[in-house]
């Protein structure tokens, strides 16, 4: 056995009715392809899917599995279709990992919005090997759904960006969030956090929403220009008709006041929902008649692709946009995981290797 | 009296429980300023909303109440504020007849966005006068609703073009309807008719999506590309990830089969609803999730701007489109409506003035 060869193995969920009781478990990977990209895994974030889906709030999982896809390491073996990244290169991958290369959105350079892509843990490959996350030693990766880590990132920094900066760069970027525009944020957690963050670093004047009175200090050092205490009845309307793009990164459950949100947007604004909740809660009842007075759209989005995600880490780097987080050793991911179940994360774990990833 | 001076009465609505029954009546216009023009009325189309509003499905309206916003007629006074129209010009007149001209998007050209907007009928004034509208004589508008007709294009073809035809052109052109988009059109009435015809004009691929069997005929005769039976379970399916933008014309129902619909739009594909139904009929209950696989985006738009109806109508004069309509007497408007309620409308009514309109 070569010496170099890795072993996969990490912290699985082996039983749905203990959920946060995460067992280290290896695992098979993909066959490996020359298009793909083998990681050592050093950092992984802690984000909301990984709860979601823990709690089979998304549906029943796969078992055993293990969750994670906000994966920082090294890579330690690299496809010959791959040119972009060389054996020893800092490289990441968020919450996709494969696509079929052969469709209009591949082609299009929209490979996250592939109908046939596989997500980092809990898709099924053709071969009927489960994706396994980064909450482990290792992963093989497609070279579209891998990045290369600018030197100027930290890897601990670095993690989080994979989803859940991403998940708001993409948006930000997509709808033209710059100089002269007006973003709004709701919820300042893990995702709204980064949402201030980038908006501010891509030039956009920032509102943050918040319904917890202790984060409006926070979402002023984060850079947000002005914070708005959604627990204020007038708060809708004391803004009404002025932003041109809100990203809403709380979970779209029936109780978000949606509406009052849509009447803060300017004509043709945006409201794009990237919080996901548990499939039995859908999103508030509205009215057509809701959509008409300023022609506003309400929208989705899918973590990013691999142009943003290079561009989303160029801004990083040029602008020195660092996340606010706690590192903690992988073993303690129960600790992580129950601090973002009551809210009280401030506002992404990081998870440090601590499995040997090296076969003995 | 002047002997050009205009009469203002109309076909009114005076009991609501005998919505049909509407009596000619005489009302008072808006007192006349330097920004108004003031027209003699001889075609007015009928809209839904009309219907709509006759039968208080969208709230209890103002007693006695004239509707009809598709108005053609020509100008017989102007204030002096008014550059682009002269007396004797033919002029037409939409939805919305008035607005602030002082906030954001008054000043950007989105007039017919303004929060303190009138509506061409049932609004009130500041002086309290309701504005009644075109099932008459004369009215009275605001020189950013008073659109100037193109000598090209008849009156009686103008007339429903005004809302009809503007509601569908503005998300049309507002969403980039051209050569290389492929465009959908769901439902083939008044609006959706007039869809096909604008999306043709401005250089689209066109498929129209009905689920009455008789309409594929004209669907197809309108100029659409593709046409769907959407009583073909599988319609979705077969156009799954295809369309750029969706124009949905039926009313947005709990039963529209939103969900399906959403599932043909191509990556940050967008769906504009422009089919209003009454009050207590909400939008079809949506997860969030529904909006992810593709990143789509829902909207909603309210007729449009004087520039986009100045454009719209410099399209449909130099293309040639022509809207399928049957003429009648204003005094037949219980024909029309009833036609129009029953789905039997092939595509617009449009009532041709029997009132004498000067005062003796």
């Amino acid at each position: 056995m070569a010496k170099n060869e890795l072993e996969f193995k990490g912290y699985a969920l082996t039983d749905p009715a203990n959920h946060l009781d995460l067992k280290v478990t290896a695992f098979q990977p993909k066959s490996f392809s020359p298009d793909d990209v083998e990681i050592a895994i050093t950092h992984c974030g802690v984000c909301g899917s990984d709860l979601h889906t823990l709690k089979q709030g998304w549906g029943e999982s796969h078992l055993p599995l293990i969750v994670g896809h906000e994966i920082v390491g090294k890579a330690t073996r690299v496809g010959e279709n791959v040119m972009d990244i060389k054996v020893g290169d800092r490289v990441g991958v968020g919450a996709k990992i494969g696509s079929c290369m052969q469709c209009r959105p591949c082609n299009d350079e929209y490979e996250n919005y592939c109908p046939k892509g596989i997500s980092t843990y809990n898709s099924v490959y053709s071969d009927g090997v489960v994706s396994q996350g980064g909450y482990s030693t290792a992963i093989r990766a497609q070279k579209e759904f891998v990045f290369p880590i600018p030197d100027a990132i930290e890897s601990r920094h670095a993690a989080s960006m994979l989803c859940g900066g991403l998940t708001v760069f993409s948006p930000l970027k997509t709808n033209g969030a710059g100089p002269g525009k007006k973003v709004g944020v709701i919820g300042i957690g893990g995702l709204g956090h980064y949402a201030i963050l980038f908006a501010k670093a891509l030039g956009a004047e920032v509102w943050a929403f918040t319904h917890s009175p202790d984060k409006i200090e926070d979402a002023k050092e984060l850079g947000a220009d002005h914070i708005v205490d959604t627990n204020n009845k007038d708060f809708a309307q004391e803004n009404a008709n002025t932003l041109d793009l809100l990203i809403s990164t709380m979970d779209a459950t029936p109780q978000l006041p949606i509406k009052d949100f849509l009447t803060m947007l300017y004509v043709h604004g945006k409201l794009i929902n990237v919080g996901l909740p548990d499939t039995n809660q859908p999103l508030p009842t509205l009215h057509a008649f809701d959509l008409v007075p300023n022609g506003a759209l309400i929208g989705g989005s899918s973590v990013g692709s691999k142009k943003e995600a290079i561009e989303m880490l160029r801004v990083a780097a040029e602008k020195g946009v660092k996340p606010w987080i706690e590192e903690l050793p992988m073993k303690d991911v129960r600790k992580a995981l129950q601090s973002l179940g009551n809210n009280k994360v401030r506002y992404r774990y990081v998870l440090t290797q601590d499995l040997d990833n090296e076969k003995c």
